[in-house]
């Protein structure tokens, strides 16, 4: 789980500040809502020594240490985006393919007065998520099956304290969504990584899974994404069914995670064109979901989950103390994504994310670089550097040279896979059109 | 853990529906925000039978289990609010003392698109979180120490994994909030409940905290609350001073839930009238707070915590896997909570707990319970039943009879305290004067 040093790595909130002299503010370890100037203007000191009573540590004096399961690496996308912020502050004109996020945010007008609700949410959301799956999948789902989440990382905490504990195997592909792997792992679950490549676009299958069960013995569950992140490659109907077969045969919970649907680019006629959606082919299968990606909704923090009848008791019971509610105004303003007009509204979102793909893929033989993953949806692109490697050691050395030298800021593939990620780099398309026309013009001109 | 069964133990949710018919909609298992009218027009189905693709299950196949870390019981407040709501769909006039949430609460305005933001919150609220200190209590915080979460239940589970591991000992005082004891046992700390009674105001001291050490052995930390739920006792500054130095000796991690600071009723001239922050006497101790209840802001799941710089690193990158960002429009909203126009308004919401309060502190005598915790602070009436207990077998049993025969609903004390909760009942007086008014008058008319 160590992660190798590199620019990102040794975040300033990391550095402490020294003990005597006033701290800086905490630039570097304030978010991205932070503006330089009002902060180097704060004059702060370290907390606790405005009070004669505060008791003083002495020097031989270590303190108490943090727990051994924290010691799980940050995301990292979060922490660029705090380097990101910074430069800009400073003047910097940074084009950023980090993000994960969708520019084109719904306005919220004005809410009401909000209250908690229920643990799992209110109940004309849980129907109008059940109506969705209606109008998208052709399924029915029970609305009491559906827990509303604070986003899907909520949704991800709860659903693998209910299913697993501590000690059981779980598998994912390698590259993937790091979360998965870091709350598993702080959580005490064994985390099985089977790594991926283009021969199965970057998806686990039964021949893999039968593979990580030879090598390291039953698997409790596994976690797929389709639409993935950071490759952006779907599992086609045939390939889900093949999966949600061998997980009934191996007694495995299946956890599908389906925060990119809607964000595909399918040719006309195909079928699934929304992505197929694991609820269509198994009841015992875990779909995870959220209202951050397709709808744009990162920051009010909204998600759901479709249960099995069995585990919706003890999810609501670790909902209820872990959360109490998820946040009512957000599931307020989510009541209105279900509309014909909301739908057309995103839709034309996503095209916009198409036409940036095709930005990509048009300048993909200038780029200069290895293999990239098929960038079926979500709005990633993930490709090895290739050529580029024989001028900088790794991804993550080229993402700083690229930050230095052509202020453009791509993720390294570290953060999505820990052994073939110093390899590889993923573009976000969700910055639009007009920035990645930009970036990739830099890009080229950096690489010359 | 186990939980004694009773009138809101049985929640509808665990009541599977049967495998053939139209599931009833989950009335039972929607939340307060559902109505009973649309969720028994909407015809749902079990989920996934509308898909022809979906396999099917024999009846021999017991499907997969919970994890057994999922088997803690639900915070049942949260599950009594939702049978209010039905009793009161179904025309039933019902008041409440339950919620541990004020009615006064602040409307949003017009907010703008919300994006994630840092992990820790923004630099603007985490830099007026540190001026709240200042304000407040006299005390110099550093704005990097300060960690906003999505409520204070973020707080609490984020913490607790980054203080404790599995096997830890953690000591609480009951009656205390359950949440504490069920979070720290799904993480797989070993819970120390520290039993305490009006001799010690229903909070822990160092004598109590030796004596659970000689019991079960060293503990790694202790929970304290002041003002607490469901007592609303408080410790006072030389009460604090004692258990911060019982840990320092000890090397125990304090962690100290001041949500309900403000929430108090000093006396003209009495010292520290917001309560003590053990950040005054400690910058090794650990402070959660909250949004929620002094600034009323439930629904939008704010909160923050203060850490030892030490814990700053760990914090960071377990929020930015399981959280990846507080609520940003909540984040929004709560940088206009700490001027003197925000501070004059929730003290006149206070003034108005403080009405209700004399209420039930002038009723006592008509009430023929047993003895009451002081109530020093929050919105709570902790009280044995005494003579009442000679007519019901237990509070869970004179909670049921109060809802069905006079339309007041409260909250019985086996929630916060699994030994002698059965005994105790908290009124919330949340809800306001008028209601307070009303409760106690069929409440005593309902005991004649």
């Amino acid at each position: 789980m160590v992660k190798p040093a590199g620019p990102f790595k040794t975040p300033p909130s990391r550095r402490l500040p020294p003990p005597a002299a006033p701290a800086s503010g905490g630039a570097g370890s304030l978010g991205p809502g932070a503006s330089a100037g009002p902060e180097a203007a704060v004059p702060t000191t370290l907390d606790g020594q405005g009070s004669p009573a505060a008791p003083t540590r002495t020097a031989d004096d270590p303190g108490l240490r943090a727990s051994a399961r924290s010691g799980i690496p940050a995301f990292e996308v979060m922490r660029i985006t705090d380097e990101i912020a910074r430069r800009r502050a400073a003047g910097r004109d940074v084009v950023s393919l980090c993000a994960g996020e969708p520019g084109a945010r719904p306005a919220p007008g004005t809410l009401k007065p909000a209250g908690y609700t229920g643990p799992l949410g209110t109940g004309p959301l849980r129907e109008a998520i059940a109506g969705h799956y209606r109008s998208w999948y052709g399924v029915e789902v029970d609305p009491g099956t559906v827990a509303v989440t604070t986003g899907s990382s909520g949704a991800f905490q709860l659903v693998f304290l209910a299913a697993f504990d501590p000690g059981d195997r779980v598998a994912l592909a390698s590259p993937g969504y790091p979360a998965y792997r870091n709350i598993l792992a702080a959580l005490g679950v064994q985390v099985v990584e089977i790594p991926t490549g283009p021969e199965t676009r970057y998806q686990p299958t039964p021949a893999l899974l039968d593979a990580a069960v030879r090598a390291h013995g039953p698997l409790a569950g596994i976690v797929i994404a389709s639409p993935a992140n950071p490759t952006g490659t779907m599992l086609g109907r045939p390939e889900l069914e093949a999966l949600v077969e061998w997980c009934h045969i191996n007694r495995a919970r299946l956890i599908s995670d389906e925060i990119y649907h809607g964000i595909t680019f399918p040719e006309p006629g195909e079928p699934d064109p929304r992505g197929v959606s694991v609820r269509e082919l198994d009841t015992e299968a875990i779909v995870i979901n959220s209202f951050s990606k397709y709808w744009g909704m990162t920051g009010w923090r909204l998600g759901w989950a479709l249960l099995p009848t069995s585990l919706v008791a003890p999810f609501e019971a670790l909902a209820s103390n872990f959360a109490l509610s998820p946040p009512a105004p957000a599931q307020e303003l989510a009541l209105s994504a279900f509309t014909d007009e909301s739908y057309a509204q995103r839709d034309a979102v996503v095209k916009g994310f198409a036409r940036a793909r095709a930005l990509i893929l048009e300048a993909e033989p200038q780029l200069d670089w290895g293999i990239a993953a098929p960038s079926d949806g979500a709005f990633y692109y993930y490709s090895e550097l290739g050529p580029q490697l024989e001028r900088f050691p790794d991804s993550v050395a080229y993402a700083r040279a690229l930050l230095e030298g052509a202020d453009v800021a791509v993720v390294p593939g570290v953060d999505f896979d820990p052994v073939a990620g110093g390899r590889a780099v993923r573009l976000s398309y969700a910055a639009g059109e007009a920035a990645v026309a930009e970036a990739l013009e830099r890009i080229i001109r950096f690489q010359r």
